[in-house]
């Protein structure tokens, strides 16, 4: 029995065929366009796989949202023309499968959970830092939601007392996505986050200073058994260590107690799944749900 | 079938015998003493009861921690001989019945699961400010654990920029349980938390200023369906609204899209099980060890 994924990206969707991530048989890239049309060569694609005798017994979608995962339903994006799209309804008809959706940190959280750095760990969180920045979590095995999903990028954090950036976020001032994203790197640097010369060492204090206060506020609230952290931002030299130590620092002896913390390393840890954590998860949540 | 509920606190231990909140047939206080003489007395109290014909099948004990609920011992509290107390040992040893252990706020946020403020609501987060500041969820309808239980007094807040007492916290200087718990605002305002006079204003907006940064961060991370607040401190006059509001417009149009927060009347809420929402989850989770 074969299974769908989709990781539904501002810029790209990922699609995969397979039954985990020793046995992907079949994967594509398809541009993010308008819904109409992403959706359509996303039908398409898993049609032709079927034809190819490939067929999926059901689809997993991890996508950025905001989501209403009740109705099946991006919410209110700012991506153009995307909000209130009905991703489950379109392809549920488009493939005749049944479809489960998340978000892609939820569904990458699951997959590093399933497959990954958090394999045999029962509370997993994942945090990517790029574009934007998102916490998806996987609590007990299962993906968490409440109310909604996590929006972990919208937690507020103290300035580093030498940073007067106002921020990109369009909602709040102090919020980690808008003082710690790549966007927000970029446009204090003045340059792009891959090319920061001489201002690498200041960013990454920079970035270290807020990515570890998201880092101790999922400890405290979430307390995961695992803290995975992707995105691109996460390629700047020496930034995950500069992470790790920062937040060894904010615990201080408050965690004393917990040994996993004694050693960052191997608790703030990078994707298992390599960029494959959204789309794995989101074929591992079409597992699940014919599991369930 | 009897169960028993065990709240385990810093200066009194409650006991309960019953089945749920309208069948507590029987209810006691002890003073929390010695490790030894107090839980030699709690087991002489369901000894009793069994004597009386109110045997229970199993007892959930809510404690003040931390603990290891691997050990099903007190790790590394500051009270004074209490560190490495086996609490789930003794009692087991003493009463011969199956014994749960949680955290007094886990056992809270499960009883307000279960009977009280977040019946009906699968993701409930339950903060206690009192002398600490504490947070307990259950998730799913299952007590949130990971690497440790939740420790949410020790999140970090952006200070308020009128206010520079320098916590109560031997670990940090910012942290919310130091700046925002009622032996905070007794040592910065120098009088008692229940009697404030001409500094109740000010205090009412410091603890709003910081409290909402709590709420905030609740929301971001676990998106509950309810939070519960309890706690002395939350009998400040003006409080609980204050809190809400402050939380509001931190919020901003961030969670736009998420009916429940428009009115956080009812998202924001007082224990519906008054001071008992711990010995009643103590007692719930009794019933849930039997349950499953």
């Amino acid at each position: 029995m074969l299974f769908g994924g989709v990781e539904a990206g501002g810029t790209k969707v990922v699609c995969a065929v397979g039954v985990g991530p020793d046995a992907v048989v079949d994967r594509t890239t398809i541009p993010t366009t308008s819904p109409g049309e992403t959706l359509d060569r996303v039908i398409a694609y898993f049609r032709a796989q079927r034809a190819a005798g490939r067929d999926i017994a059901a689809l997993g979608v991890a996508s950025f949202g905001p989501l209403d995962l009740a109705s099946g339903r991006i919410t209110t994006t700012p991506k153009p023309g995307w909000g209130g799209t009905d991703l489950v309804g379109a392809l549920r008809r488009g493939l005749g499968v049944p479809v489960a959706l998340d978000t892609d940190v939820n569904g990458a959280a699951y997959g590093e959970h399933r497959w990954g750095a958090g394999r045999g760990q029962g509370t997993v969180v994942y945090v990517t830092v790029g574009t934007g920045i998102g916490g998806g979590a996987v609590v007990d095995g299962r993906p968490l939601h409440g109310l909604l999903h996590p929006e972990m990028g919208h937690l507020h954090v103290q300035r580093h007392p030498g940073d007067d950036f106002a921020g990109t976020c369009p909602f709040h001032g102090d919020c980690v996505e808008g003082l710690a994203s790549g966007p927000a790197i970029a446009r204090r640097a003045g340059r792009p986050a891959h090319d920061l010369g001489p201002l690498l060492s200041r960013t990454v204090a920079l970035e270290a200073h807020y990515l570890s206060q998201l880092m101790t506020s999922i400890l405290y609230l979430l307390m995961p058994h695992r803290i995975v952290v992707g995105g691109g931002v996460l390629n700047i030299p020496g930034l995950l260590d500069a992470v790790r130590a920062a937040t060894a620092e904010r615990l201080g002896k408050a965690l004393d107690a917990v040994p996993a913390t004694a050693d960052l390393s191997t608790y703030i840890v990078p994707p298992g799944l390599g960029g494959l954590s959204g789309v794995l998860g989101a074929l591992g949540l079409a597992e699940r749900m014919v599991e369930t």
